[in-house]
């Protein structure tokens, strides 16, 4: 199976947890790509130190500030990373932000429904049409006429906990608000794959696995997976998609989860 | 199969279309409810002059105001039912209210994304919060174990344009954000079906059918099924089910929807 092998990424919530892992394995890549945009909401925050030390030490990471929640700041994201590509065009927007409220049923708001659903949903959305001409650019200037990674894709980092039919670990974590909106990511993801099609860009809808994030902890339990491990796996997933997968919904060891 | 027998019952959104539909079958009914709550947006407004009429011959119809985005009037209908019905309790709540945008994927909008996901997802899952209690009462006096539609159940009004495995019309209408938040709602049903079984409620998701409504009729072509049809078929399908169906997600002629 051939390495991922792309001239550009993108990957949001990038200064922790599994987005953050993505740039460390992008960065140690035999072949790194030439530009990382590493987005997060503070670059020039206490929470993004570790991106700011990966930065001074490789000049193909480049920090961008980026609010998934807000239509505006993605527009503004958009326009910098065009600037800095030129007509080169992105390879992978990984969608990898998001958030979860650990409550149970009763206890889920407006507000948690509201704010759940726009980055776990809406943002992904709205990153898709923002950067849809980068991707473009990117799927039209490779060669060939199948779908890759390597060409040009999404991914939505989605979860196991928005498949209807597992409905993993409902007994440990509730998550309704949470749940809900990972169900919706997975249509978007699908809506996606129907529409981009025809532009040469794939997507699909990733589970990182159980991993040892903040996120994955939030219920009190250790996850049983790194976020070394799951990053590498997802990678390796990535790298062996082709127009057969646009639209699935896969774990990061490569199985399909139902929806 | 036995007719569908409710001491009560309530549909948001009864002022037209499905909602208007439900109202009118309940009231021909052999053995009709002896609360029928219709609830929209604007009681005394032009809107509701069908259901005035109604309400002008019927005693056991009770128009109550209610905008489903909105919890603050969510609480206040909730309140007012509950006054109407006393130690009794509420047997059937129909979370029919929806509403769709008809527009391809890029034209969508962080406003659209949001508005349908607050109707057609948040909505439901507040209404089950707050006539929780009234559904708890009236299953705890019913007498047997099991669970049905007659003793107390939540019925989410979905679309097959949720179904992700089916992508039921994409090539028609994308509506992406309609099916983002049906995909979401199919979510809800199942979290609303696992956490209300101990309270001997029963939780589903229907799809009616495309049906001849304004939202129906959104795309510019003329769907195939009638209100009365629609409206017939659902009713015979909810008085069919056991506590086998919770959770499930079917149309108005009883077959299973993939998710
Ligand atoms: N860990 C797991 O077990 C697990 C399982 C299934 C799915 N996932 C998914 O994996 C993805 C990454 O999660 P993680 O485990 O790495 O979580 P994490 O360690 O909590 O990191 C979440 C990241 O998302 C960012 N973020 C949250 N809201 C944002 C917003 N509105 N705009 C921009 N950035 C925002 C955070 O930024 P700040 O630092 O500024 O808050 C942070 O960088 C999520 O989509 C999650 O749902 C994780
Ligand atoms: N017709 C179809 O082919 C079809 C297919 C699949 C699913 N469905 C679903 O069936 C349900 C009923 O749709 P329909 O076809 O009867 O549509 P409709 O004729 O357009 O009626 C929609 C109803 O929902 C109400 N509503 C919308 N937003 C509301 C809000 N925020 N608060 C309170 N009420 C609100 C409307 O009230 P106003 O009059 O005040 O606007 C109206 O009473 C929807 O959930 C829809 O998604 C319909």
């Amino acid at each position: 199976m051939a390495e991922l092998c792309v001239h550009s990424v993108l990957v949001t919530g990038a200064n922790r947890g599994l987005g953050l892992g993505f740039v460390q394995h992008f960065l140690r890549m035999p072949k790194p790509p030439q530009w990382i945009f590493a987005t997060c909401r503070d670059p020039k925050g206490q929470r993004a130190q570790e991106l700011q030390n990966l930065a001074a030490k490789h000049p193909n990471l480049v920090i961008i500030a980026l609010e998934v929640a807000k239509p505006a700041s993605i527009k503004v994201a958009a326009a910098k990373v065009g600037e800095h590509l030129g007509d080169s065009g992105l390879n992978l927007l990984i969608n990898n932000a998001g958030m979860v409220n650990s409550k149970m049923i009763d206890a889920e708001t407006f507000e948690d429904m509201t704010d759940t659903y726009t980055t776990n949903t809406t943002g992904p959305l709205l990153m898709g049409q923002a950067f849809l001409p980068l991707l473009k650019k990117a799927a039209h200037r490779s060669p060939g006429s199948g779908l890759s990674c390597s060409k040009a894709a999404i991914v939505n980092i989605s979860s196991i906990g928005g498949s209807i039919a597992s409905m993993f670990g409902w007994e440990m974590m509730q998550v309704t608000s949470y749940r809900c909106s990972k169900a919706a990511l997975n249509m978007l993801s699908k809506c996606q794959s129907l529409a981009y099609k025809e532009h040469g860009i794939l997507c699909v809808a990733l589970h990182p696995g159980w991993v040892q994030t903040d996120l994955g902890g939030a219920t009190g339990h250790t996850p049983p997976v790194t976020v070394d491990d799951s990053v590498q796996g997802m990678l390796k997933v990535l790298s062996s998609l082709s127009e057969k997968e646009t639209g699935a919904f896969l774990d990061w060891e490569g199985q399909v989860i139902p929806w």
